[in-house]
């Protein structure tokens, strides 16, 4: 926002991260927000952190605006999943290791009756596990893959606070990750890489 | 490349997609390119396309940097398994219809003894299955999904041409998704997009 001053009078700007509602209410508020102005004629332009369509609710915007008819252009963002483990010197694919990567939403804890991963069938994949918004959920997630097949000694890192002057990275394995973020005091944003990908990435702490 | 000429005398640029060598000699030959200079004393910046961590070969040159001593950083780009999909109007994610995402490089048909992806296990999650490099190979990988469990009824697009001139999708079904590409001339480049999210996107396309 910082170069919000060199911008024309006419344009407005409405910082909807201090909408006045309960944060439940907030997308509906920010939807209307953005439909409302667009049926005034304005052209909005909504800044977004992240990528909208990775558990970014962009796409509730989007058929907000689709009912309104209101016609929306897309500007893509980073992708975090795969970037910040880049940033961070983990790449999700890498020849010979992986031909796959899937992304899980750790928000709801495996055998929640609202989850909708089968977390059975993610652990008889082969490819890298990236699992957003998991610190909480982390040990039931890493017993999950265990259970349904995926090797205990399977290299795990943990990025926290990525891209942040904090940005650290946590070593582990699916077996030993519930005791590594307690040791490590990890907290969340984190976002959690399982995976051979991580032994690529640090051959020294997982040999062979 | 058009900013080259209002850069200082003192660098200089390598098209390391014009480098004399065979295919398959190509990426040592850049990860050479690229080690030789940095030992030389030079900062050398790699630019390259698309996402270089996902089925992009990039950290093959991060892994020939490590080798011999060369300090890299990253500079993330988009992730075009989710951004294409995102200016074409497609969500990859969608609350309430998928807490997962899986890309899958199909260069290598379902049952390839090369292949690493187990199709089984990716016809029993319920999420959203991205295919990059995979026109050729559509026909057997949605088989092979239906046949795994996924229900041939379940929607599809495949974005040509993301966000070239010529950009289009194609909408289908698991069930119809191999006579699509022909009746439509599919030719790669194209994404693959398979689950209720296309619905989401489509709704008049997959009424119910």
């Amino acid at each position: 926002m910082s170069s919000w001053a060199t911008c024309p009078a006419t344009w407005s700007l409405v910082d909807v991260a201090r909408l006045p509602r309960g944060r439940s209410a907030m997308q509906e508020e920010i939807n209307r927000v953005i439909v409302d102005r667009a049926l005034a004629g304005k052209r909005v332009v909504r800044f977004k952190g992240g990528d909208n369509f990775v558990f970014g609710r962009g796409y509730e915007e989007i058929i907000a605006c689709r009912e309104a008819g209101v016609p929306v252009t897309v500007i893509p963002g980073l992708t975090s999943p795969v970037s910040v483990p880049g940033i961070a010197g983990i790449p999700v694919t890498h020849r010979g290791v992986t031909h796959e990567f899937t992304v899980v939403s750790g928000h709801l804890p495996p055998g929640h009756p609202e989850a909708l991963v089968n977390y059975d069938a993610l652990a008889k994949m082969q490819g890298t596990v990236v699992v957003m918004m998991g610190v909480e959920n982390a040990p039931h997630i890493a017993a999950a893959l265990v259970a349904g097949g995926r090797p205990a000694s399977t290299p795990v890192a943990v990025v926290c606070d990525g891209t942040m002057p904090t940005q650290r990275t946590v070593l582990a394995t699916l077996a030993t990750l519930a005791d590594r973020l307690v040791e490590e005091s990890v907290k969340p944003p984190a976002i959690i890489v399982i995976g051979d990908v991580v032994a690529v990435a640090h051959p020294d702490a997982f040999p062979g």
